[in-house]
């Protein structure tokens, strides 16, 4: 379908060339920009940094992937049949809020350079808030990244945004039903239309569909107010994932979760996608340790928030998986860690992941069926359905409390009203009547009815959604029970 | 996925047996009721009724199809490889609005009955707002249709809801992202929570995607201030079946679209999804000419809104298409024609939709493809666009005056605190201060600024979703003129 993507003055050839057979970087060290031999040709701000906690799980230097020539000299064509494909894919949330992040632009141009100068194949953005943040990295990346797109929702927009090196064929947006209240100002995520954007891409004939989200924040771990909300997002997530990827060979899923990796949210979206987590499927890993991306070491992390948690806590993800004749292998995983390189501060307050996949055709993909095992995931559901369930009857009780408060205001304007109708039978005997403090207290009603209203109607379509998500959750229970043929 | 359905106490053997390849009915006469050989099976509704518009397309008598033999007795076996199924759906807007459709209960009982008696093998039905009115049909009918999904969305409900003779595998909603203004109580489409809702069904092994959906009402053709709303919502429509269908063999899709046949959207959807229309291609038709869904003859129709069409428009639709190597066949279709069989009142304001349709396994589907011509596409594409574009600047006045008027109120609530702290003063001095008025316009001023404070949000969550999908149409505009290989 459409094809996005800067097209104007970015030197890239945009005739009529069949474009979805460009061949994807072939190795880690792809950007064209002169380097000297055996470099790093890798994002420098993964060089580990003085205070950065980091770890490396394979025993290889983890340097010597990015020793390989400079793929523009060397590309290994990619060929039907046979066919393997390196993928570089960068996710980040860049906290590009206006007027309310730290160095929003200096940072939203470092991350342009970055992303210039390392030519990743895909990249993933959320938390691009401001559309003209957009529009500067559109211009800047056009060289590099002909192609992106970006997903416009609720007030302020939905954060997300594509840049790829291959053409963007079509795109959909799907908004979560429920995302926080209104009335959280502090919070403020209602008013950001959080969804998932889907972005489908073919490469060397291999159709990938990648999905773009960021999920509700966490703001309390110990009493989690918003926990039936991401629920609910992860629960359409997946739903959305499993409906619209049936005829893609790969499924690639990065954002903010908002999700530790072992919370039943994300058991929940990986066991009922079948995703596989990069981050535990890589063989060679370069980062922070545990993989965090929210970490003490960033001077923009709110410290006290990460008390808990010494090392930092990992919420960016990179999950996969192959759905037809192919099979995806995540070769290595890397996060920034802190500052970016050569300046005094990070690129965002999470840091970025960075995933090297393999993509081959051979036989019959594993990821084609559901990701853990069935008894496991019934129980996974089960989990996810009760927190829902206390979600429901928590929305039960505000859509009631709301309801009788609009009730005792519009009994309060009724009293008002017969008490104005005797001041006027009583003004006729010349009676004082307290006009100020009348006309105040009926302001006052008036006031509580409409807010009143406002949040019973808001609760009535929490109920709604919430009773809607445990309906299916135990239609899939029943599923899982009965092992039907369709996974 | 999901197995959905009235289980409890239906009579149907709800044990593990492969319930996905019972076969479906094979003739139209297939309610197993004793019956009188050569007797009319089909709905008495569709029996000509005095004073209703009729038209019989086909040379044949429309009754010879009924005569077969019922089903039951003599079940054609529905084979792999050489597969032939006749597939019965009903679409019916229902005008079930608590409270405010006309005999809304005894309609209800009305549709159940005709439905239990009919045995359909698919239902699609539209405004069923109460969810206890979908409760009562799903007692009622459990016995005929033991599967049966409700969607839930928005304030007071999708409305949509399906029953099946056959397990639902699978459910999505996808809400529209615009649906008219809150502010127009009198039209209320906005608190409906309009959305398409998809169930997946297999019947002997074939995958069905079945869509139910109802766009917003059409309340003045001649300056129709939602048609940018209604055109948002089809491409959504297209968009979401054309992403959600792709492993499907076969794609119905069913409901009340609000657009005349020749109208932008329809060609829009149809053009865009490659969905045939059942009136179109049905080999048998009969029912209302022209085969219209409101009618003058029915007596809840609002007379006036039709007399420009004495024959009646068509607003209700089945639409369908085959994916895979499969092709479908619309053999007949019916509307009613006004008043239900033996009663004084129609089952709806509108008339329901039932078409029969033949699909077999053979060959490469025609339907594979987009439904219209390239060339022409464009042209349906531009115009939609042209129109989302008027609906887009619109918004963008409205959203500027909004905000005008926010910072109107805001300047005078700064001037009456200005005043009020001039009156502080001059209080000391002895002057009198008119507190009443001064507080009256105080709580005016806050009222103006919250309420357009709140349009302003509104307008601009309208002007982003505009700007959206004029963009996406813009793309998909590029990528038909530039031919690629994804249809």
């Amino acid at each position: 379908m459409g094809v996005a993507g800067g097209r104007g003055g970015d030197g890239v050839d945009h005739s009529g060339a069949p474009r979805a057979l460009l061949p994807p970087s072939l190795c880690l060290g792809s950007a064209p920009a002169p380097q000297q031999p055996g470099s790093p040709a890798l994002p420098r701000a993964l060089r580990q940094l003085p205070g950065a906690v980091t770890s490396t799980r394979s025993p290889q230097d983890p340097l010597s992937a990015r020793r390989c020539p400079p793929a523009p000299t060397k590309p290994q064509q990619a060929m039907e049949g046979d066919l393997t494909l390196q993928l570089r894919i960068f996710d980040l949330n860049c906290w590009a809020i206006r007027y309310l992040s730290k160095r929003r632009q200096e940072r939203v141009q470092l991350i342009g350079d970055m992303l210039r100068r390392e030519r990743f194949d895909l990249v993933l953005l959320q938390e691009v808030w401001s559309e003209q943040d957009y529009s500067d990295l559109k211009a800047r990346l056009g060289s590099c990244y002909p192609f992106s797109h970006y997903f416009r929702s609720g007030v302020i927009g939905s954060g997300l945004c594509v840049f790829s090196r291959f053409p963007i064929l079509d795109t959909l947006l799907y908004q979560y039903s429920l995302n926080g209240y209104p009335y959280m100002l502090q919070h403020g995520d209602w008013f950001c239309g959080k969804s998932v954007g889907l972005v489908v891409i073919k490469i060397s004939g291999i159709l990938f569909n990648v999905y773009v989200t960021h999920l509700h924040a966490e703001y309390c771990r110990e009493k989690d107010a918003y926990l039936p909300h991401r629920l609910v997002q992860a629960w359409e997530l997946a739903q959305f994932i499993r409906h619209t990827s049936k005829a893609a060979d790969v499924v690639l899923l990065g954002g903010d979760l908002n999700m530790h990796p072992e919370d039943v949210g994300i058991r929940l979206l990986r066991g009922w996608t079948g995703l596989r987590d990069a981050f535990a499927e890589a063989t060679r890993f370069e980062g922070c340790e545990d993989g965090c991306t929210l970490i003490p070491n960033n001077c923009f992390t709110v410290k006290t928030e990460l008390l808990p948690f010494p090392l930092g806590i990992r919420i960016d993800y990179i999950l996969y998986k192959a759905i037809s004749s192919f099979t995806v292998k995540c070769e290595e995983l890397k996060t920034t860690t802190g500052t970016a390189p050569g300046m005094d501060i990070p690129f965002s307050d999470h840091e970025a992941v960075m995933a090297t996949l393999h993509i081959r055709r051979q036989g019959q993909a594993a990821g084609a069926t559901l990701g853990t095992a069935e008894p496991m995931l019934a129980d996974v559901v089960t989990e996810a359905r009760t927190e829902v369930g206390v979600g429901l009857r928590a929305a039960q009780r505000q859509r009631y409390s709301t309801g009788r408060m609009a009730v005792l205001a519009l009994l309060l304007l009724l009293l008002q009203a017969a008490a104005a109708l005797g001041a006027l039978a009583g003004l006729a005997t010349g009676q004082p009547f307290p006009k100020l403090s009348f006309s105040l207290l009926a302001f006052l009603a008036i006031g509580v009815l409409l807010l009143a209203t406002g949040l019973h109607l808001f609760h009535t379509i929490e109920v709604k959604m919430l009773q809607g998500t445990e309906e299916q959750m135990r239609m899939a229970l029943r599923a899982l029970q009965e092992r039907p043929s369709d996974g």
